[in-house]
């Protein structure tokens, strides 16, 4: 097999870069603010539920959170949460948008030595302006031929993707976090998966692990091991 | 000039369906909403210039539009709306997301007739799930060999379409009905347009009429009237 047809596909969100910890950052200033109406196990229950309410309608990303926490805390407090405490929600939503971007360790170096090699490509998911806006604060566009925000990481958005870009599944390796949206639908469709789990998972994206797909299904521990996986995948 | 190597290009939001009628319809009841406390003028001049500074961090769309509207709506009342008044906020967002899709009258049979003799694309911007959504309710994206969903249409989003898709400027019309997104870049790239307005133009949109362009720039009226301008400008 010739490296040089193989496609590396990248998750983005705690694959490349941090994300999940700004959402739980925020939510403990959340809960602090809510505390004195309802325990944080209510707090996150009862938030978790408006989001997964809201989910078909807004998508994912900071602006949709951003309206199912005020939503949350107007229902949690009885409609007794003040207008200021709203517009602190509304400020806490855009600290989050205008977060600085801290890449995972080893990615850059990662990336730089499997692009001259491999074809690289990014494929995530939620808010269009807020993912391209972290593309290019990361410094590592250049790394990828190209880049698809999608509403949805699912088998159907994967087929898509090949047909258009003329990808043999075969052919294609995708690397996440998320076993529900980075590697159960690549595997699927015939692709190979390398999953790195991060610390924080939210639970939208739980999944349980898959079948062992031996020679298809690389669970690292750390973005440096993945040229080593690449190597194993394509035999060379 | 083959007829198959032309490529045409669409905007969606009020130009295949009815898109500033919600916003205005919605807006009419924010501004009934706020009457006890500003008159309509400041209301809209306030909501706009939040919605400006918001633009950069939310993009366009719904969901940035009602955080826009929350926050304008306490900046006006001095904090004194109730959290049941910003529930009613965040409920008329959710309309506004849920709202049925009116397509454009001649837009099903215009695109029906060209679809079957040139490339038909979409090109809009917006919130991702929400275009999509849009889409599929439409009923039109059979005749859309290719769709993309661009945070801003600039020059540089034209650019970085055509060379994906292999497109020739000088092969592509693009139809729209803003002038800045939809055509003065397009024709700043070589390419063709054909602007049809629509009755109610976001101020954001506003642009001057560009000096002509003999061959290159069609004025139309209705979408009835696009296939003559395609006829006209590729010499068929």
């Amino acid at each position: 097999m010739a490296a040089s047809d193989l496609t590396i596909g990248f998750d983005a969100d705690d694959t490349l870069w941090h994300n999940e910890v700004i959402f739980e950052q925020a939510h403990e200033r959340y809960r602090a603010l809510l505390a004195q109406y309802h325990d944080a196990a209510t707090v996150d229950r009862t938030l978790f539920g408006v989001e997964m309410r809201n989910l078909e309608l807004y998508g994912y990303g900071i602006k949709g959170y951003t309206l199912s926490a005020i939503e949350t805390a107007i229902e949690l407090t009885g409609g007794r949460i003040s207008a200021g405490e709203i517009r602190g929600l509304i400020e806490l939503g855009r600290e989050m948008l205008a977060h600085p971007v801290n890449l995972l360790e080893g990615v850059a170096e990662t990336l730089a030595a499997l692009a001259p090699r491999h074809r690289l490509v990014l494929i995530t998911k939620g808010d269009l302006r807020d993912q391209e806006r972290k593309l290019g604060k990361s410094g590592l566009a250049v790394h990828f031929e190209h880049v698809e925000i999608v509403s949805e990481k699912n088998a159907g958005a994967y087929r898509r993707f090949f047909q258009r870009h003329g990808i043999a599944p075969g052919r294609f390796l995708m690397v996440g976090n998320s076993l529900k949206s980075d590697i159960l639908p690549v595997l699927e469709l015939g692709g190979a998966g390398a999953h790195i789990p991060y610390h924080l998972t939210w639970a939208a994206e739980h999944a349980e692990q898959p079948v062992a797909h031996p020679g298809r299904l690389f669970t690292l521990k750390h973005m440096r091991e993945l040229p080593g996986a690449v190597q194993s995948w394509a035999g060379l």
